[in-house]
């Protein structure tokens, strides 16, 4: 004990006292790190026990507003018994991908500071001089990895949204001086808002000419195939097939989770949305892969006349989520990747409506799908669209009044092109909003 | 010493110890933090210094490519000699205001989780369901601090930059149900793309109907105020003043910067944009401030069907962006304010650029404008526009023609409704260009 305590001197205890109080002091400064942290990026559970004054105002405004009907543990919570409340499944607001986001964390966190991206420009040496590279760049390595569609040989432009890409291409197809406006045609039932799109501004360059089936005026005309469709999720081909035809190619469902990849889409003017390949609507970020240098440049214009170019905030932001989505690909042994984890949630989702709609003995009906090949799957699967195209069969005749009496909001045939007896339902919701909407199916009385 | 030997036993020691180990670890963990830090935010002189493997992708891409011609030692380095170099000062890139925005640093630096902002919904409760509350709070923070316009009783719009929103002007105002399109009109020399703004689509609804000053059809017209205008600078008032008029006041370079501040602006319809505001055009974000409900009701489904709302990324960035500019203002004692700061670069600039037209011996002459009260720098100020309307006198009849002879690219007064003896010349390009180009007038003979 003796020889011990000789082994310290004064110095040597105030050496450690030192310490003491260095370890002290560090560990405050730790935690406080700790603290700005956990501030900046709160978990779901985390956020309610946030006092006011912490809350970063982003988390407030943007997060805070979705938070509340969007955690992935909310299927586990038991389906409330209010039939009240108006489920609203009339958009298709992508929330179902936010628990894979969340998981992510600071890997797909963006930092972009105060004086970066201020320029209109982004590279004046591409047709499309607003294009940021890095977004160009994991737009093509992301269609390579998931082989939904041949990038070589190819101009890429990007728009606010691919509704922008789609007036842009409206824009850049429609004949210069020609005396009458070039019909726009899709085969119903179509996409709710080709027509309104096409017509509100009164074009004298081109005019919605309704379902292409019906089309028989003879001359040039553009024809919108969306495949896998929307609403009703089946693969499309044109059904035109004539000399004067212009196609453009909405393949905004064309990824792994909704639809099995057969080969790489391979067309002249094709479209792709960030908002259903990855969740993230509120960055209104859509791309377009075209053949004709003359039509990217018409196209560039046309973006160019109407918003001078598309955010570059969220083309950065988009770059960082595609490489994530690709990155997650790539994963050796354990990691799930995106496209694994939506294919997930969207396969259980089908099952669960399908069997709600054999519970109503034949009062609903929905399509039914073969399986075919997935060249990104490795194997046979059955597409599980984005949205579900109800039929009430028997006698209801307006089926989106019908279903509205049960508060659950949805898009009518009409809007489509089809008898009212059909509704547009998204399986993109949150997960509470769809068992919402699950249970209260489950009230009808069929009998 | 005996005594204090035996405060101390083996298991104080232990903890001592214990101590000086936990401090050592935290030391490193702490440092850790540190690195990690450096690495996410170097400052500029810290970037190249950075391993190529160290440098984030976004500082490669973005900041980078811009950093070249656009850090604040521009202006000290001497103008080069070579005058085959093109000076592109045909397009009003704000790239002037890089510098105040360097300065702030992570003030400025946004953050953005990748689940969040992921809905296209913003704030469902609003006329522009859009709109992210977080961006419309301090628009009306800054235009209070700054008394440029009334926000009291308006709707606020946003739109992906001030470009959509004078499209979804037109589209709002111009009548549903006319054979006719409604003429669109402004003095000339008026915004050179308003004519191909309003024609490129052809639409039924609204067609451009040239200078204001020769307007003589009768019936109702949307009149386009620029005020201070672009090209002249000029402060405006509508011209025509008819009972069946519609206005649109563009108020894009009403900022203390350009203009003394004379009152709030009080119109029906007024258009303001973040990238003559604070220079970030890259964001794409203006907005309009508007008294009528359904008129914004209009412009909002205008932008719904054009783009399907505004990148929320680029709302909340601008949002941070804007705060720090009324934050400045705020500023007790030092500390130089966003307006202080770009009002004695633009003070300096035409500076500058009058002893350089003044050298040129009556060749060339630019407009003079008498001073008048600013209510927000408190004293009276000469105008500093962000462009130069610049006239050839004598013998030169295409002035864009004889300055691109010296490599000079202007844009000509053909394009603004005037003679070519008049071009336009960019004010907010970099100092680097605006020393180059002041440089480059030296080198023309006038004799």
């Amino acid at each position: 004990m003796a020889k011990l305590q000789s082994l310290f001197s004064m110095r040597h205890l105030l050496v450690l006292s030192l310490a003491l109080n260095v370890s002290l002091i560090l560990r405050m400064m730790y935690d406080s790190q700790l603290d700005l942290f956990f501030y900046k990026y709160p978990r779901q559970g985390q956020i309610s026990n946030l006092h006011p004054q912490n809350k970063p105002r982003l988390l407030i405004s943007s997060s805070f507003s979705n938070s509340s009907s969007s955690t992935c543990e909310d299927h586990h919570q038991p389906p409330p018994k209010n039939n009240n409340r108006v489920i609203n499944l009339d958009h298709g607001d992508p929330r179902v991908y936010e628990a894979f986001w969340r998981e992510t964390g600071e890997k797909t966190t963006i930092k972009i500071a105060g004086w970066q991206s201020m320029s209109y420009f982004s590279d004046v040496s591409n047709v499309c001089w607003f294009l940021e590279p890095e977004f160009a760049e994991e737009v093509v390595r992301l269609h390579r990895v998931v082989g939904n569609a041949v990038t070589e040989d190819r101009h890429l432009v990007v728009g606010t949204g691919s509704s922008q890409l789609f007036l842009a291409a409206l824009y850049a197809l429609s004949p210069t001086n020609s005396p009458q406006p070039i019909s726009v045609v899709s085969a119903s039932p179509y996409y709710s808002s080709y027509p309104s799109m096409t017509d509100y501004q009164k074009s004298g360059l081109y005019k919605w000419g309704g379902d292409a089936d019906k089309f028989d005026i003879s001359g040039p005309y553009i024809e919108l195939v969306t495949s896998p469709n929307n609403p009703d999720g089946f693969v499309r081909r044109s059904v035109l097939n004539r000399s004067e035809g212009l196609l453009v190619h909405d393949l905004a469902y064309y990824w792994p989770q909704y639809t099995p990849i057969s080969s790489p889409s391979n067309h002249d003017l094709t479209l792709f949305t960030l908002s259903k390949t990855t969740g993230h609507a509120g960055m209104r970020i859509g791309w377009a892969l075209v053949k004709d240098k003359e039509v990217a440049k018409k196209m560039t214009k046309f973006i160019e006349l109407n918003t001078i170019g598309v955010s570059k905030d969220s083309q950065l932001r988009a770059a960082k989520v595609l490489r994530a989505v690709s990155d997650s690909c790539k994963l050796q042994g354990g990691g799930e990747s995106f496209f694994q984890f939506s294919h997930k949630i969207m396969t259980d989702r089908w099952k669960q409506l399908r069997e709600a709609v054999q519970r109503s003995n034949g009062f609903f009906s929905v399509p039914t799908f073969s399986p075919s090949f997935c060249t990104f799957f490795n194997q046979n699967l059955v597409p599980h669209p984005a949205f579900v195209w109800l039929k009430c069969e028997k006698n209801v005749e307006d089926c989106e009044s019908f279903l509205r009496g049960y508060n659950i909001l949805t898009r009518s045939g009409t809007h489509f092109g089809v008898s009212q007896q059909y509704v547009r339902i998204s399986m993109l919701d949150t997960d509470e909003n769809f068992m919402h909407f699950l249970h209260r199916l489950s009230t009808i009385n069929f009998r």
